[in-house]
C-alpha cells in the first residue's frame, strides 16, 4: 500500500472517530402503496423528493447543526412537494379547504411546539417551531394559532397555493360515493414526518399533515398530538407517526415507543416493533412510525403494504425506499 | 351478641362480598389554594358543590351504571358549578370570550373522545362523550366541534351565562397588570376532572376546563389531551390531571403514570408521586392527578399548597379536602 492511502485512511479514520455519529430518517406516510397502483413518473417524484428532503436535513447535521433544525429542514421540503400530504398537496376537508396540523419536539429540553387546523401557512412545521421557540405554550390552533404565526412572520400563501388537482378529484370521488368515505385509503395516511439525532447528541422527531381527506367537525389526528404523532427524548428516542391518527392517539404511539425503551428495557427496534406490529396490528390500525434512538440506530417498522421512507445512516449511507421488500 | 345482630352482620357481609367495589375521585383544580386567601362563604360553595358531585358520580356506580357514565355525571355539576374553571365560571381568554376543552376516556375499551376550544356548549365533557360514542374520531376542535355538538343535540347557552362577575374582574386585573399575566396563579390551573371504578371493573377518567385566564393564540393544554389530562386504562389506571398543562403535555403526565404501572412495576400511589412529586416538581411545574386503580386504590398527589378534591372509596366513605394538611 503506498504511503499516501495510509495517510488518507488513517485521516479518515481520525475524522470519523473525532466526530460524534449523524443521522436522519424521514417518512412520507404509510398506507396501501403497492407497485400496481403505481405510475412510473409519480414514483420518481416521490421518490427524488424523499432524497432532496433527507439530504437537505443531513446536510444540517453536516454542519453541526441541531437535530431540531435538520427535521424541520427536511420537513419544509415535504411540505413544498405536492406529492405529500402536507403542506402544498395536502387532502382536502369536507368543504374543500386545506385544513394543517404539525408538531416537533427536542429531545435534550422536552421543549414543543404544535398547531393544529391551520390554513394557508406556507410551513406549518415552521409555526410549530416557533410556538417551540417563541412561546410559553405547547399547542395552538385555528385563527389564534394563524394570528401567532403572522405576528411572527411567518410565509402564508392563497388557498388556491395548496390544493392539487389530485387532491380536488379526491374529494369528489369520495363524496361521490359516501361509502369510500368511511373506507381506508392510501391517502387517509400520508402524513410526513423526520427525526434526527446531531453531532451533540441531540434528539428531535417532527410530523406534518393535511389530516384525513374529506374531514369535518374540527377533526384533529395524532399529527399535532405530543405523545402521540411525534415525541423525542435524549433519554430514549424520537419518533414520528403515520397512519390511523384515532388509535394513535388512544395508544399514544410515540411515546409509548420512547417509554418502552426508557421503562421497559427495550431496544430501539423491539420497543417500535412491539407497537406497529403488535399493539395496532392486533387492533386493525394502520399505520408506520419512524424512530431513532440516541446512538442512531434507526427503525421503521410499518403494517401496511408500504410506507415511503428514507434515512442517511451514521455511516453516511443513503437509502430510499417505498414498498415492503425494497 | 342477639341472634337478629349475627344474621345482620352476616347479610351485610355477603351483601359487600357479592358486589364488585365501586369509587370515585374528582377534583376541581390544583393551585396556590390557602386558607388565608379564602373566606368562609367561598369554601362553603366549594365543598358543597364537590360533594354534591362526588355523590352524583357514586350513585350511578352504586346502580351499577358504567365509570364513564359516573365521571361525566360528576363533572355535569362541577361545570355548572361558577367555583370552578369548567363550563359555567370558566375563565376568560383574552379578548374575554369562555373557551373551553374537555376530554374522556373508557379503560376497558380505550375509546376515547375530546373537544378542544368550544363556545356556548353547557356540558363540554358531553361533547366530548359524544365524540367518544358517536363518532370515528377522538378530537374535534373549534367550530367543527360546535356543529358537531349542535348536531348531536346537546344543550347551548348565550355566552353571557358561562361568565361570572369574578372572572370578569380577574381578567382585568390580569390585563391590567402586564406582569401578572405571566405570574402563576391559582386560577390558571382549576381544571376539574373524575375517576372511577365501576362494578364491572371497568375505569374511566374526564377532564373539563376553561383553560388558561387569558389565553390567546387558540392556546391548548393537556386537558383535552388524551394522554396528557386524561387517560384511562383498564390494565392499570384511569388519571385526570390538572396544573400547567404545557407541562403535563410534555411529560405526557395521564399516560406516564399508567405504563409505570403496567411496565415499570409501580404501586398506582409510586406511579403517580413519582410524576408529580418528582418529575414535574424538579421543573417547578405545578399541578396533581387525580388517580385510580382497578382495585379501587385512589391516590391525589399534587405539588401545589392545595387541590379541591374529594372521594368516595370502596367502602363508601365519603372524603372532601381543600388543603394540603386535610
Amino acid at each position: 500500500m503506498k504511503r499516501s492511502l495510509i495517510l488518507a485512511a488513517l485521516l479518515a479514520c481520525t475524522t470519523a472517530m473525532a466526530e460524534s455519529p449523524v443521522a436522519i430518517a424521514i417518512h412520507g406516510g404509510a398506507g396501501t402503496i403497492l407497485p400496481e397502483n403505481m405510475t412510473a413518473e409519480r414514483e420518481k417524484a416521490i421518490r427524488s423528493a424523499l432524497e432532496q428532503s433527507i439530504r437537505a436535513g443531513h446536510e444540517v447535521l453536516e454542519a453541526g447543526g441541531p437535530s431540531l433544525e435538520a427535521v424541520a429542514t427536511a420537513l419544509r421540503v415535504l411540505e413544498d412537494a405536492p406529492e405529500f400530504n402536507a403542506g402544498r398537496g395536502a387532502v382536502l376537508t369536507n368543504t374543500g379547504t386545506v385544513e394543517m396540523d404539525a408538531s416537533i419536539m427536542d429531545g435534550r429540553t422536552l421543549n414543543a411546539g404544535a398547531v393544529a387546523s391551520v390554513k394557508r401557512i406556507r410551513h406549518p412545521i415552521d409555526a410549530a417551531k416557533r410556538v417551540l421557540h417563541d412561546s410559553p405554550h405547547v399547542m395552538l390552533m385555528g385563527e389564534g394559532a394563524m394570528s401567532f404565526a403572522e405576528e411572527h412572520g411567518l410565509e402564508f400563501k392563497d388557498e388556491d397555493w395548496f390544493i392539487t388537482d389530485f387532491r380536488r378529484e379526491q374529494l369528489e370521488s369520495i363524496q361521490a360515493d359516501e361509502q369510500a368515505a368511511t373506507q381506508l385509503s392510501e391517502d387517509w395516511y400520508s402524513t410526513v414526518g423526520a427525526v434526527a439525532l446531531d453531532a451533540d447528541g441531540n434528539l428531535a422527531a417532527a410530523t406534518s399533515t393535511g389530516g384525513m381527506a374529506n374531514k369535518r367537525w374540527g377533526r384533529v389526528g395524532d399529527s399535532p398530538i405530543i405523545g402521540a404523532g411525534t415525541y423525542a427524548d435524549n433519554r430514549s428516542c424520537a419518533v414520528s407517526a403515520t397512519g390511523h391518527g384515532e388509535f394513535f392517539i388512544r395508544h399514544v404511539v410515540a411515546y409509548s415507543i420512547c417509554s418502552l425503551m426508557r421503562h421497559g428495557g427495550a431496544t430501539l427496534h423491539e420497543a417500535a416493533d412491539s407497537i406497529i406490529n403488535g399493539t395496532l396490528k392486533e387492533l386493525g390500525a394502520d399505520g408506520g412510525v419512524i424512530a431513532i434512538d440516541a446512538e442512531g440506530h434507526i427503525a421503521m417498522p410499518f403494517n401496511t403494504a408500504g410506507m415511503y421512507r428514507a434515512t442517511i445512516d451514521t455511516e453516511g449511507q443513503l437509502q430510499i425506499a417505498i414498498y415492503r421488500d425494497e
